[in-house]
């Protein structure tokens, strides 16, 4: 049938390629139009812009500093390790200057009048970035520990460092959390929606997490971006740390307030948990259940399952169709 | 342990690489007598067929267009746009062309004796396509708004453009429904597959949605081939529009009916929530709360939550562990 | 308020480049002395380690060969395929076996005094491989089968073959299964995190599934490492087949003991469903609904549904706010 129907439409090729022509032209016009009428959401601007694959990179080059001969083809020994090292950090320093450099200007140009010290501001945000990475080598050397210790499926430090979504999109928040915390416009969200894309992660990066984090599976979490979590924590895949229904106006009110849970140390939270509210609060060392669902706070020690009801079993197949 | 059972297969190397070269050879006679013998699924063709990488291609030529200047390092600015614009909408005409005739000319040879006019309607299809992209642009210029108005941690109209998956999903599930639309095979689907990869939020070119759609977080939303959504939707994560539990022999049987529910204007939908079955009619205005299961429709105005049992806490942990 | 802050740090350009300076040299000191110290988790070694683009690209190339013609520019025909599966073989052989011996010889550096024969092993490893490729194919041609079958929104096979994520993820696990069954180290998880990363769904290498597998939409499916899964199954989005609650030191006690459920021939298993536990069997031909919470097991041909509540249903939004 919708051959048939393409079929129909194939008369007078010479007319048709015309035809062609003048869309086109008449396109380019619309396109052009909309665009200097404001009616278009356009980035017309004599700078260009931070790129997505430009923010890539730096992700990969700061895992190259944070686990040296992980993810290189390069050979490095204890002899040659101060070189390659020294040789990729001011790389990094490099590129990630030149991004926070756009991103800064951009935000600068857009929503202020002037721009003021756009490089010198850039390069001291990415100097101060660089700084961080000793500690964030060590609050990550925490996390894979933790996936051991969490997972009996794991068969090695190299292959969680290598494979494990966790691991992977709890890197990427780390970095953007600090860049966040430089008040670097842009690149932190590109960076953990980068890690979102590759695992189905959803950290924002302006949620405080402290070390030894496990997420397991992961694919579906969202921690929203007034989360506190502590230490020695561990979740599984599907679990919402997430803000309590909003208004249609949502956006503007809510801005800038605690919206999200605290989780403090040592909690477990089972697959597909859903726990809400910025007053909320799950005590230390708590156990919540898969699926469990929650609004309000959680004493420490303690364990929150959903009473599962007995699900009904039918004999051959004679019961309400609901799935 | 599978280290020694490693070690013990290690025996005269020379007779193992002999037996490897014959090895190899057989694999070639039986992979290739299979193939001609009609028994793998092969694709011998004297045409190449549309690639995913050309199709993601296409996808960010014109994302180009739709954002001019968004996502590309080329200076533009209010004098070369017209030039730029230009540019870009002849090579996407040109892209997508090709990628169109090689999908019908495929279908054509696959399903058909013969295949009349496949570089005409391909290049037609194409033209059409680009002759929409002005009413894609506004159409997405209101999902845009939308998550600004519907995000409290959205910072400005570039994060949502640059980093929000919900936005890339729908902009990538408007262009092929658009494909969808012109009838053109195979391509649609691999679009709105790639978006899948990249947000996991799975949108059936066919479905057909209205203007300011919102998607937040998105991972897990699944949006089946007949659902029919309103004006200023807004939905979460995990959310599923679906269909009723098919018999085994599906396939068939339901091709071409309607099987997933509608969506009326300003409907929200929360975390995890499913609906299903292509009579489930949500009322415009209504609240579906989270893991809220609905089968059957809902009248405008009306708020749905699925009444949370009372989780059980157990002191000291001494409970049933379920989970 | 971000950027005055930023503004308030702009003084004295001069000095602020020296100290920058001077910042990353202490920081590839920092760097240096806690990785030598063992400090970090760090990969010095005389040779490489497998990457990951490598690891993709054997998928790649595997797929070439079991699927001829889909995912190559190059014309096919039965003139020529042989020699065109001869070339794509032996290639194939030689990646993979080469990523393989990088693995073994990581593996044995690292947990072994000795590293006896890597190459040799790593060749023949890749030739056991390559032997199964046939019947690789014929299990995968089952699983396209199945998708069609279980599917009213497939197209066709090709429609399948190019864009179905759970074929994708499927004809990855199943490469994957075979180098873990060979006990290739390292490759087959970060095989399977490349589709889980793809595709949201994270199928263990460990798991054994049966033919005529099908996997609708995906996103967030869970299939532990012990899971057994018969003929003709279909599992939909968000099913996990998972373990029961771990203790915080489950990960050494628990290695390598049976954790993850028995799925028998031809269970349905919809969405959002769990599955508990390395007691639990799901009886054949039983259909498993939505939502429905297993940690025991179900006799062949029943059907379990969750119990739905009756949902709240709300006039003018007057109810309690809970999600």
């Amino acid at each position: 049938m919708a051959e048939e129907e393409i079929f129909d439409q194939c008369q007078n090729p010479a007319i048709r390629l015309d035809r062609r022509r003048e869309d086109l032209h008449k396109v380019v016009n619309q396109l052009t139009k909309t665009c200097l009428s404001g009616d278009c959401f356009e980035h017309l601007a004599p700078q260009p812009i931070p790129l997505r694959d430009n923010t890539i990179a730096i992700i990969k080059q700061a895992r190259k500093l944070i686990f040296p001969g992980y993810f290189t083809q390069t050979r490095i020994d204890p002899v040659n390790l101060k070189y390659y090292l020294g040789q990729e950090l001011s790389e990094l320093h490099e590129m990630l200057g030149n991004q926070i450099i756009l991103a800064i200007r951009h935000d600068c140009l857009r929503y202020h009048d002037s721009c003021v010290n756009c490089e010198e501001r850039g390069l001291d945000a990415a100097s101060d970035f660089v700084k961080q990475l000793p500690k964030l080598r060590q609050i990550l050397a925490t996390d894979v520990n933790a996936a051991i210790e969490g997972d009996p499926a794991a068969k090695s430090v190299d292959q969680v460092i290598f494979s494990y979504p966790g691991l992977f999109a709890i890197s990427i928040y780390r970095m953007a959390h600090q860049l966040h915390h430089l008040k670097v416009p842009l690149l932190p969200r590109m960076m953990t929606e980068y890690a979102h894309n590759l695992t189905g992660i959803d950290i924002n990066p302006g949620a405080h997490i402290a070390e030894s984090f496990f997420i397991d599976h992961g694919t579906g979490i969202v921690i929203g971006e007034t989360t506190r979590i502590g230490k020695r924590v561990r979740i599984y895949q599907g679990v919402t740390l997430g803000a309590l229904s909003l208004p249609r106006d949502a956006g503007e009110s809510l801005r800038n307030t605690r919206r999200h849970p605290t989780i403090e140390d040592e909690v477990i939270i089972y697959a597909g948990a859903t726990i809400l509210g910025g007053k909320t609060i799950i005590g230390a060392r708590s156990v919540i259940g898969g699926n469990v669902w929650l609004t309000s706070s959680v004493p420490p020690d303690t364990k929150v399952l959903q009473k599962t009801q007995q699900p009904i079993y039918c004999e051959g197949g004679i019961c309400p169709t609901q799935e």
